[in-house]
């Protein structure tokens, strides 16, 4: 595991840059919480790891050890190289968002990772003209034959890590997924933070 | 069944305006046949029908009888009324574009439906900053238990339909997708026209 770790706020995102052939390594500290997870590439934000895009090219709901997310010009971006977890992520989702909190009884407003992608770049200087579906790391998330599908808690563990390999000059964005209104980041419902390093 | 059908020709796409309250039908006129469908806020596109935003508000991959898909901001745009096929569609797959007949081997230009949708829009003086992810009509995929994801034929008939009420003032675009390198229009791989009437 690198030595660097740096911290994804309980329910706040944080952005970074890599260079293609850096590695990234994501850890669930605590071990039941959702990191909500973007990437654009460097050069030119309104290209960006697209969920729709890899379900596609990997004929995969999910990626395996040794996939590469795709772009939405279905160029490499990101590659799994490691996943300590049983390997339960989910890329159907949305990103929460204020209406989302609004639609479930939540008063005033509330953290959500859609206002977390756009603070998280802005504190870069940059911005996305739209808030791309993300990969959403340990989200337990199954679409059933019939169709309908339900969001559990997570079945990760703490210290539970994956690894990508950059594909390309990228910046990189998480959010530690403030729901706290339903399971998403498990059964008490109590949103930690994560941690990441890039070596 | 409306008696004024307009053509979405084999291959391409168009655009049209509904109001709140119109309803839409869109007829899979040979039976095999997939139609990318978005729907966009008129008074703003950047809010559109958003499959990852539908899949969390109604709990289903494709929506039943009665289900009103969601835009990017959680309103209704459009409610299904009426499903005259086995109700088989897609909300996972990206619109198919030039990077994918790329890589699947195509000389040359091939029609796709990212080009369909940004050339329909513009012959309405419009554009739209993204491609959302469409509701593929009558694509036959489904997501499997361990993740792996496949594209079969359609299970619909011809002339089968959908009907649709509009929830806002929107403009729909179709593309009858020009996929005939894999059987997702078809054994055949013989992409048709279909049609649409509003009322």
């Amino acid at each position: 595991m690198p030595a660097e770790l740096r911290t994804i706020p309980a329910r706040k995102g944080v952005a970074a840059p890599l260079q293609r052939g850096q590695h990234l390594t994501v850890v669930n500290t605590h071990g039941s919480q959702v990191v909500d997870c973007w990437a654009f590439n460097r050069a030119d934000l309104v290209e960006f790891m697209s969920m729709e895009h890899c379900r596609v090219e990997l004929g995969l709901a999910v990626p395996r050890i040794g996939d590469s997310m795709v772009t939405n010009k279905r160029r490499p971006i990101l590659t799994l190289l490691e996943d300590s977890s049983p390997g339960v992520h989910d890329t159907t989702l949305a990103a929460c968002d204020i209406y989302r909190y609004q639609r479930l009884g939540a008063p005033g407003y509330h953290d959500n990772c859609t206002d977390n992608l756009a603070a998280a770049l802005a504190a870069l200087g940059l911005a996305s003209p739209t808030t791309p579906c993300p990969f959403n790391l340990w989200e337990n998330s199954r679409i059933r034959p019939d169709f309908t599908q339900v969001i559990e808690p997570p079945v990760s563990k703490p210290g539970d890590h994956v690894l990508f390999r950059a594909e390309l000059d990228l910046i990189v964005v998480f959010s530690a997924c403030p729901q706290d209104l339903v399971p998403t980041n498990g059964a008490a419902c109590r949103p930690t933070e994560a941690h990441f390093a890039i070596a």
